[in-house]
C-alpha cells in the first residue's frame, strides 16, 4: 500500500516531535483551541492535577480513555471515587446494588449545539456510559443551547434545529433513561434560569471578564451562572453527594468557577469534581476536532465510505514520504491522527493497540493500512450508534423520558421560587 | 387648628420654591432617583417629548395622572391614542366594542419586589386599570423578583415573600382577568427566559454599562434583557400591536433600549410607546417615595389611623410656621406633601383640587386641616383596596386567573424553542 503513503500528502519526512521542544504558543479557552497543546503546562496554567496511576486502578473497569490517560487530569478525582467505592462497595458491576446503597454520584458532560456532533464528542458521551454502567452515577447532560446562540452567528432557530440533531445521537448513545437527565436550556428554563440566578449574583462582571473575556453581548456575560447551573444540576435534585465533570480540558474554567460558587457556605452542595481529556486532533494534525476546521470532522451519522474517505483523504500521517523509507525508518504513531483516533477511544484492546504501534514503527504496518484499520474501527461504532439513531421514531417521545420530572424540577428549584401559596 | 401648623417641624417660613432658580444637580437612574428632579431638563437629557393638551384631550376619559400632566411626557404617544382611537372609534365606555373591533392595544407597567407596596405604586396599577376599563387594553405587569435579588442584599426567599405580599396588592387592584397577565421572572421563566436570550444577543455589554453603569454582577448585566422582553411580551403573544409602558421617569432607559432591539427587522413588533410620569414625593418632600426612604411610605395594607398619623406627622407643609402668618401669607401647595399627594393621585375631582389650593394659598385652609382631608382621601381608596386584598383567600388560585395560558406561552416562546419534532 504504498501508493498511500507517498501520495498522502500529510506524510512528513520527520514527523516524530519532541515533547521538550515544542513551541509552547498555544490557547486553550472554552471558546478557543489554537496551537499544539502542550498538556503540562496546561495544567500548571490552571492549576489541576495529574491523573495518577492509583486513581486510574480505582476506576471500576477503567475505561481506556482512562486507561491510556486521555483523561489526564482532574480536581478532587479522590473524592468522587471514594464515594464511588462507598457506593459499589468496590464492585464494578453490581450497578442495582450501587443504586441502593444510598450513596449517589452523579457525571454531567454536555454539548453545545451549533453543529452536527461527531466522533470527539461522542467519545465523551460512550465514555460516560461506561462509567454509568459500572457505578449506577445519574448522568447529566446540559444541552447549551442559549450559549451557542450568544457566540456564534445562528439564529435561536438554527441553534434549535442543531440542538433536535444532537438530542438524536445524545439518545442513541443509550444511557440509561431512570438515571439520565438530558437538560435544553431554552427548553427547561423554568428550572435552569431560576437556578442561573441564583448563581449569578455570586458571579461578578469581572471575575466573568477575567475568566471568559470581555463579552459580546449581555447573554455572554450571563452565560457562565446558565454553566454553573448545569454543573450543580444533580446536587439540586438529588441532594448533596460526589459528581464528577468529564469534559474536554479547554471546559475546566466553567468547572473552576462551580466549584468557587459551590464553596459558597449558603449552597447545600460539594464542588463537583473534574475529569479533564485531551483534545482529540482534528484529521490534519493537533488541535481540537470540531464541526468549523479546515480537515472535516467525522459525524455521527457518517457512513463507512465516508469515514474510509475521510481518514485516507485527510488524516496526518506519521508515517514516511516512501515505501522503502517507511519500511527502514518506520512511522511514528504519536503523532498519526489514525493511529490517536485508536488510541483515544476506538480500540478498546490495549494489546491490540501496542501491537499497532509496535509494527508502525517497525515499518511492518503502513499509512494506509493503519487508516483503513482506524476506519472500520470507527465504522463500527458508527454503524451501531446510527442504527440506534434512525430507531428513534418520535424524537419528543424518547426525549421526554430523559427529562427531568416535575417532582425533580420542584425539588432543583430555589427555595420560594414558584411558590404562591 | 393653629397647632398643627405651629408645631409641624416640617413647616417653613418660605416654602415656595422658583422653578427657575431650583438646582439642577439631580439623578434619575432606573436605580437611583436623587435630588429635587428638574423634569425639563430630565426630557432633555432623556429625549423624550413633553405631552401635550391634545394628547391629554385625546385619551378616553383621561385619568387625573393624564389631565394634571403628572403623566407628563412620552415617546410615540400618538401612535398609541391612533390605535385606541381605531379601536374604540373614540367612545370611551364601550370596551367591549373595543375589545371586539381587532386593534389590539396594551399597556405594560411592572413592579419589582423589595419591600410592601406603597402608594406609589398604587397609582400606576390603579391609573392601568383606569385605562383598561376605557381602552379595553391587555395589562401585563412583570414581577421582576430576579432584578431585585441581583440587586438589593436580599435572598431570593426574601424577594419571593415580598413577590407574594405584591401580588396579592395586583389582584386587589381588580384588573379583567381576562386581559391582565402577571408574569414573575423565576416563576414564568419557561417563556421568559427564552425571550430575554432572544433579545441579549442584541445588547451589548457596552451598551448595557452606557445605560446602567457598571454591573455588580452578570445577573444584572443580564437583566436589561430580561425587560425587554417584559416590554414586548404583549405584542409577542397578541401579535404585532400598539403597547403603551406607563412607567415613572426613572424607568425610561429600560423602554429606550426595548425600543432599539424591537426596531430591529428581525422582530415582528412595535417600538412600545411610553408615558412617563413625575416621581410621587416621599413624605418629607422631594423625591420618590420609596421603603428605603428616611420617611415613612404609605404602604397599600396601612389602616386609615396610620395613614392619619404618617401624613400629619412627616408630610412636608407648605403652610406658614404660625397660625397667624398662614393667615395672613397663605400656604404654597406645590410644595406641600399633602397637596402633592391629592393632586397625583387622590383627589379626583378638579373642581375641589382647585378650591384646596385657592383656600390654602389664601391662608383659610391649614396645613392639618389639609393634611387631614389628604390622609381621608387615601383611607378611602386603601380602604377598598384593603378589603379587596383581605378577600383573596388562595393566592396560587387568584394569581391562576391572571397567569399566561399555556397556549400564550406557546405563542410568545420563539421559533423553534421547546420543539422537540
Amino acid at each position: 500500500m504504498a501508493e498511500d503513503t507517498t501520495t498522502d500528502d500529510t506524510a512528513t519526512e520527520n514527523a516524530a516531535t519532541d515533547d521538550a521542544t515544542r513551541d509552547a504558543e498555544f490557547t486553550v479557552t472554552p471558546d478557543t483551541v489554537e496551537g499544539d497543546v502542550d498538556y503540562r503546562e496546561l495544567l500548571e496554567r490552571f492549576g489541576a492535577d495529574e491523573l495518577t496511576d492509583e486513581q486510574v486502578a480505582r476506576f471500576p473497569d477503567p475505561h481506556p480513555m482512562v486507561r491510556r490517560k486521555v483523561f489526564y487530569a482532574g480536581r478532587d478525582v479522590d473524592r468522587f471515587l471514594d464515594a464511588v467505592e462507598r457506593g459499589s462497595a468496590g464492585n464494578s458491576t453490581q450497578v442495582d446494588e450501587a443504586a441502593e446503597s444510598g450513596e449517589t454520584v452523579s457525571l454531567v458532560t454536555g454539548v453545545g449545539p451549533s453543529g452536527p456532533m461527531h466522533v470527539g464528542h461522542a467519545m465523551h458521551f460512550y465514555h460516560a456510559k461506561h462509567l454509568q454502567e459500572r457505578t449506577g452515577a445519574h448522568v447529566y447532560v446540559p444541552v447549551s443551547d442559549d450559549e451557542k446562540y450568544f457566540g456564534k452567528d445562528l439564529s435561536l432557530a438554527e441553534v434549535g434545529e442543531y440542538a433536535r440533531e444532537n438530542l438524536r445521537d445524545l439518545l442513541a448513545v443509550g444511557f440509561d433513561p431512570e438515571r439520565t437527565r438530558i437538560v435544553v436550556d431554552t427548553a427547561d428554563a423554568d428550572v435552569i434560569y431560576p437556578l442561573a440566578a441564583q448563581f449569578a449574583k455570586h458571579v461578578t462582571q469581572s471575575t466573568m471578564e477575567a475568566t471568559y473575556g470581555r463579552p459580546d453581548n449581555v447573554g455572554a456575560s450571563f452565560y457562565p451562572a446558565v454553566q454553573i447551573a448545569h454543573l450543580l444540576l444533580p446536587q439540586l435534585v438529588h441532594g448533596r453527594h460526589a459528581s464528577l465533570v468529564p469534559i474536554a480540558a479547554d471546559q475546566d474554567p466553567h468547572v473552576r468557577l462551580a466549584r468557587d460558587v459551590a464553596g459558597k457556605e449558603r449552597f447545600d452542595v460539594d464542588k463537583p469534581a473534574a475529569l479533564l481529556s485531551k483534545f482529540l486532533p482534528t484529521l490534519d494534525g493537533p488541535g481540537k476536532m470540531s464541526s468549523s476546521d479546515s480537515a472535516p470532522a467525522i459525524y455521527l451519522t457518517d457512513d463507512r465510505e465516508t469515514v474510509e474517505e475521510k481518514v485516507q483523504t485527510h488524516a496526518y500521517s506519521g508515517g514516511r514520504s516512501s515505501l522503502d523509507a517507511h519500511r527502514e525508518h518506520g512511522g511514528a504513531p504519536e503523532v498519526d491522527v489514525a493511529y490517536q483516533l485508536l488510541a483515544f477511544f476506538f480500540e478498546e484492546d490495549d494489546a491490540t493497540l501496542d501491537r499497532l504501534a509496535r509494527e508502525y514503527r517497525a515499518g511492518d504496518l503502513l499509512s494506509g493500512e493503519l487508516k483503513a484499520y482506524a476506519a472500520e474501527k470507527i465504522g463500527d461504532l458508527l454503524e451501531g450508534h446510527r442504527e440506534r439513531r434512525e430507531r428513534i421514531d418520535d424524537l419528543e417521545a424518547e426525549f421526554e423520558k430523559y427529562r427531568l420530572t416535575d417532582d425533580e424540577r420542584e425539588r432543583a428549584l430555589p427555595e420560594g421560587v414558584g411558590r404562591f401559596d
